[in-house]
């Protein structure tokens, strides 16, 4: 299964074909060019990203090739267009366009080029919109399922749930893809389980619960034994049911967890809330849990779906521990799953509460990225044919940073990154030990000497025109993700006043954008 | 080119197989049930939602089959299932099916069944996910569609943008698709313009310009014109520079116009916020219009990307107007495309403000439904075996409506839609002329005899277990929409204050919902 039959050359905004065009026509397209593609802040009002979407989009760059039907069709869009033009558009491939960028997986900051293109003009160019598509989306559904692991907690599991609210099938297959990426644990989209390989989870709905009226719509009252015989189950499970005092549960919700459970004997997890979660589901629940107990099996536990999730969390964990000890179960720490509706801010709500959920199901917010649905990242000219290109701005973040730059992590005397440092091609690198300046690229006051205890060089060459960097596994990059978020200072990945995380540049690139910003940017002339 | 061949049956969340299990496990599959797929609030705070998705969504019914390959991984996640269910499984098809719905494109109010799924119960909840995903981001992005439509005015064009930003290359065909459904005149999305057929538009970015910086990049001074002929045409548009006093334009932006009028002398639509807007932007373009003008050509217009688009526009008109006058070339009604940023609010701000935009880019606000990224819409079982099923809960809206229902649209003497009335099935339909009384489903003292001047039933059968209904084609649907945009009371659609279109029930319907409710949902115990 592959979804990227949709990722060809016309997934692609029109004006990269006009441009294209327009630089043949003008004997441009073999110019050689650099466009940086990155952000300019960061998401959530957080101060980190995580990068995402790299392997996509070395893929494409791979395959990069207009079919005759493809040509066919920009040739009647464009019914002006010379014939020639088509004839190179037709050859056009990536083989002399190099990429450059950090891991997937790495956490990285506005400014610094998360991927470096260079190549032909008119190919470049081409690349735009295609790329920025790749890494936007699967950068921000990474960040965003990243800071909700840091804001459940280490231990705690987390589901993704969203195919239903993503937008379409492809929506919801990257979502799944990049929400593991990001620290997820498991999905319950089958086809990215498929695909991917994610872990997958699901249970029961409340149309199942509420598909059974009464106890006699279960065909039969037996269950198999772990060791394959068949034993009475239905009246065992009553008979718990009238020792936990809970003869006026609801009975079709009864009946749905024993036709449940007698389908996942091993795996029994119950959808507690269809009628009264504390009064029926969960007191249903145990009954079932002790039956299925008594025959040699061991539940799984329940899920919420909706009301006070830290009350009722902690009221189920009470009635486990009183069954526990009452019967001798070891049911105490049986799982208590929650969805509806969480997002990143009811994670840290809960957390301030105190709740007793172990795993929680997380869709429509993680998905859609409801607190900011699109990272903006741009794809800007820095380069041509040698000469430096900038993107002026009166907003200071608007403005590009020209040419072709090298980024080195600086590490600290603890082992964690203290600045990212931009420097031109060329430069000497900053060296272990040995003091450098470091200079805001904007902002002439902000500067300080830094000694870095360790130096890391962020880009590497992912696409050569030839070959592709080899990629880590999805499970490999999600344990690098993991392992970025645990290298980095606390206070830049909180949630409340993170601090912000540095991005500099050197003397050199400092003084480089300044007379190139100097030269460029007309003087106001006020009348 | 398709995009539908990641929608299948594993497209789906883990749990609707879960529960296939569990019904077959105890021999409920083939009990025949009923599911409305519903929405329970309209979004952005409006009060109606344009029905997108139906054509997609029946396809996928009609070609629902599991492939060997799709059994064998369901096997590997539930591995203790008996065998005989993958037997069921694979013979599992839409024959026994039935769907009913509104027409694709018309404006529906929550708790109208969007869908009414009609079948086997084991294969009626196997389509639930995937319905869901197929029906919300469609009914989401094409409402946004008609409410930015509505927001910038009749005769306002509307392009789409959001390639970059979207959930992915499907999450960005699908907003381009259901984009132009809902009201938009046209996409930048190339692949959506092939396979959708829909009208696509694009110019030039900030990087064309940007890459020349004078005009000894131009490598030809002439210019074909229309009869065929080459005519000198920097020359030309140095003298109109001259005369319009804008010899301190920026050159290199200049360079990129006449290199971009070269290329396209027919369709010549210049950016123009790269430098400055008005001292260069405007004053380089109309010195190339004036050129491509005098060569024979009509050039198109202006975009404008930053600042304040209603001054900008405002000046930039004034500008077009002066020429017009002066060199005697009918430039006043030249096109002037706002982009950046912009979203419902913008378009409702620009309208207060006054101003000269005649088509408005829309990206990322369109196509992340940035004021509500997800619609809520839900699937829940109404009916088993003739039984009616209610999904209770304390807040009323989440309260289904039970049993299989027909849906009429009562219209007023005006020709306005007043009241959706839902009504049982085998009821007697409501007539025109003649009174009915119209109830609010859960609240009592909300009542109303109406006397309608036509009726329209809502929904009609779509897929009868062997044959879709015909669905016209998408510019159809489009046309659509907009009938009905047009239909309506505009008071229902306004961006403030809409007033609330009534959904209602019959004095029957009210009753039975009233009987279950009381029967179902357990009294509290107060101790």
């Amino acid at each position: 299964m592959n979804h990227n039959n949709l990722v060809t050359p016309l997934l692609n905004d029109l004006y990269e074909y006009t441009m294209a065009y327009a630089y043949w026509k003008s004997g441009r397209h073999e110019d050689t060019s650099v466009f940086d593609l990155f952000i300019r802040e960061n998401p959530f009002g957080g101060e980190f990203t995580i990068f995402a979407g790299l392997e996509e989009a070395v893929n494409y760059v791979r395959n990069f090739h207009l079919t005759e039907n493809d040509i066919e069709y920009i040739r009647s869009v464009l019914p002006n267009a010379d014939e020639e033009f088509f004839i190179w558009l037709k050859s056009a491939d990536c083989s002399r366009i190099k990429i450059f960028s950090p891991k997937e997986g790495t956490i990285v900051f506005p400014m610094i080029p998360l991927l470096r293109v260079e190549g032909p003009l008119g190919i470049a160019q081409l690349l735009e919109t295609t790329l920025l598509n790749l890494i936007n989306y699967p950068s921000l559904v990474a960040t965003n399922a990243a800071r909700m692991k840091l804001a459940a907690g280490k231990n705690k599991g987390l589901l993704e749930f969203g195919l239903r609210r993503a937008q379409g099938p492809n929506g919801g297959l990257t979502a799944s893809r990049y929400s593991y990426l990001g620290g997820f644990d498991a999905t319950s989209n089958v086809l990215a389980g498929k695909t991917y390989g994610i872990p997958l989870r699901g249970t029961l709905a409340h149309a199942f619960v509420s598909t059974f009226s009464s106890l006699k719509e279960i065909p039969s009252s037996t269950i198999t034994t772990p060791d394959g015989k068949e034993t009475e189950f239905v009246s065992r499970v009553l008979d718990f049911r009238k020792k936990l005092n809970a003869e006026n549960s609801h009975e079709g919700e009864l009946a749905a967890f024993i036709a449940y459970a007698q389908a996942f004997p091993k795996s029994f997890l119950a959808l507690v809330d269809t009628y009264d979660t504390l009064k029926s589901g969960v007191p249903n629940f145990l009954a079932v849990a002790l039956a299925l107990h008594s025959a040699g099996y061991v539940p799984v536990g329940v899920r919420l779906d909706s009301g006070d999730l830290a009350y009722l969390s902690k009221q189920t964990r009470e009635q486990f521990r009183k069954v526990s000890s009452r019967f001798h179960v070891p049911f105490e720490r049986l799982s208590i799953v929650a969805s509806n509706n969480i997002n990143e801010a009811t994670l840290h709500a809960l957390a301030q509460q105190g709740h007793e959920i172990d795993v929680f199901g997380i869709g429509t917010h993680l998905v859609t990225c409801e607190a900011q649905p699109a990272l903006g990242g741009v794809y800007k000219l820095v380069e041509v044919n040698g000469e430096p290109r900038i993107k002026l701005s009166q907003e200071k973040a608007k403005t590009t940073i020209p040419g072709k730059k090298e980024v080195y992590r600086l590490i600290d005397q603890h082992g964690f990154p203290m600045t990212d440092l931009m420097i031109r091609i060329g430069e000497a690198p900053p060296k272990v030990g040995e003091k450098i300046l470091c200079r805001h690229p904007f902002e002439e006051a902000k500067r300080a000497y830094i000694k870095p205890s360790d130096v890391m060089l962020l880009h590497q060459c992912v696409w050569d025109g030839k070959r592709a960097a080899e990629f880590p596994t999805l499970e490999q990059r999600r344990q690098f993700v993991l392992n970025q978020i645990s290298s980095f200072r606390q206070d830049h990945l909180r949630y409340l006043n993170p601090t912000p995380y540095k991005v500099s540049v050197s003397e050199s690139l400092y003084n480089f954008i300044h007379e190139i910003w100097q030269r460029e940017m007309p003087v106001a002339e006020l009348e």
